[in-house]
């Protein structure tokens, strides 16, 4: 059965997160009922990361396989248009050969998380970014996040609902940028912890104010404890933008 | 009577432009109706520009008069509580000479045009930039743009309902450039004619699409008439950035 892997793009505001659920669309069922409307077959996909509700996404990463042999532009050009008005597209797809899995064959996750650091509510960035009001100092928690880059135990960061076999993870980068108003978060790693990117991000907003040192941090991953990290920083200025692949790396 | 100046910022999707109107509600509308609730008066503020519905603000800049002598930042802080939930908000608010007037004091208006070029239909930018399924060659737009930059009679890019007194006008910059699916547009002027940024941006496009030579726009300004021109650009993509005064030059 020929197989495929799809990159995809959504606007999380209006989605409870990639896999399905009873209480709204999600991006899986989107798809899923695409595929359905297009070719007739009831399958379920792969994806590479099973973001929240309200995240966003650049460049997910799908697989999955179909009885007929189809050209990937019709496969991606049908999707698209079955699935209109969705605020979900699929941005490329190709066939790729039978060993790969979107979410096991993955080698690397990127994150952008974007804060707006203004008094002033948002407008246009309405549920693209975290409105933080209070001044952010994005060297401090640039300098307190290498803490956390490496190979650790992220239990402190790591939702109670987490399936993973093991909290440990090697953060493989967590730079903090400023842009005039906008302060952007990147993390990559070759997997990451159910919450984990939101759950940093909340404890990077403490450096950022003030309330935690560096130090704090280092201790707040050394308690291997959620309670002692900050909370998760609002979904819906999280966006999954790459996922890498040992043959396409990024 | 003390004299004001607010940096406003809005999502234009769902107003109908600058201008009080009478089939929805404006930026003029939910600022002067904020100012009423805040103070109890009733006036009429002066924008720098007056963007059609749809179009998107950054950096826009009106001036007003109060009776009352309030610090700026109550002003601000003020009428941002009272056009809660509206997608205006004020940026920044000053006290500014008698002299100051936000339409006749300046002397440069910045605008930005966003185009994603690429075959998917847009989910994220949806509302914020022009969707263009065909492949754009933005070095062709940028080359022919030059034709335009400089003292013109711009009549072939001016609404028929503009009420400028003259249709020549001096234009400092166009620059197109990518960014990946991105085509950006930046347009400067010590002002522009009604829709002259959408009539220019309908002009490029037709560049890229390879339809139209930089001769075939060259031919379109020497006209000065607006049925030579491409159509109008879509008002979502258009974000009026930065307006300059004298003393404060961006």
């Amino acid at each position: 059965m020929p197989r495929y892997r799809i990159t995809i793009e959504y606007d999380g505001r209006h989605l409870v997160g990639w896999q399905r659920q009873v209480n709204g669309p999600s991006v899986q069922q989107h798809i899923e009922e695409g595929i359905l409307k297009f070719c007739g077959e009831d399958i379920r996909i792969q994806g590479a990361g099973r973001t929240d509700a309200g995240v966003h996404a650049l460049g997910q990463v799908a697989s999955f396989d179909l009885t007929r042999d189809f050209e990937p532009r019709t496969v991606m050009n049908a999707i698209n248009q079955h699935m209109k008005p969705a605020p979900v597209v699929i941005l490329d797809c190709e066939r790729v050969d039978e060993e790969f899995n979107a979410r096991f064959s993955a080698t690397g996750r990127h994150y952008l998380y974007r804060m707006i650091n203004r008094p002033a509510r948002l407008t246009l960035d309405k549920g693209f970014a975290w409105h933080v009001k209070k001044d952010l100092d994005h060297e401090a928690m640039h300098d307190a996040a290498q803490v956390l880059v490496g190979k650790h135990d992220f239990s402190s960061f790591r939702a109670a609902a987490c399936q993973a076999n093991s909290p440990i993870k090697t953060l493989t980068r967590l730079d903090v940028s400023r842009y005039d108003d906008e302060v952007q978060i990147r993390a990559s790693a070759p997997s990451f912890l159910h919450n984990q990117v939101r759950a940093m991000v909340g404890s990077l907003y403490l450096v950022g104010t003030g309330q935690w040192t560096r130090q704090d941090l280092e201790q707040a991953l050394a308690a291997r404890d959620r309670q002692k990290a900050g909370p998760n920083a609002p979904p819906y200025g999280l966006y999954l933008t790459d996922v890498d692949y040992p043959a396409y790396p990024n």
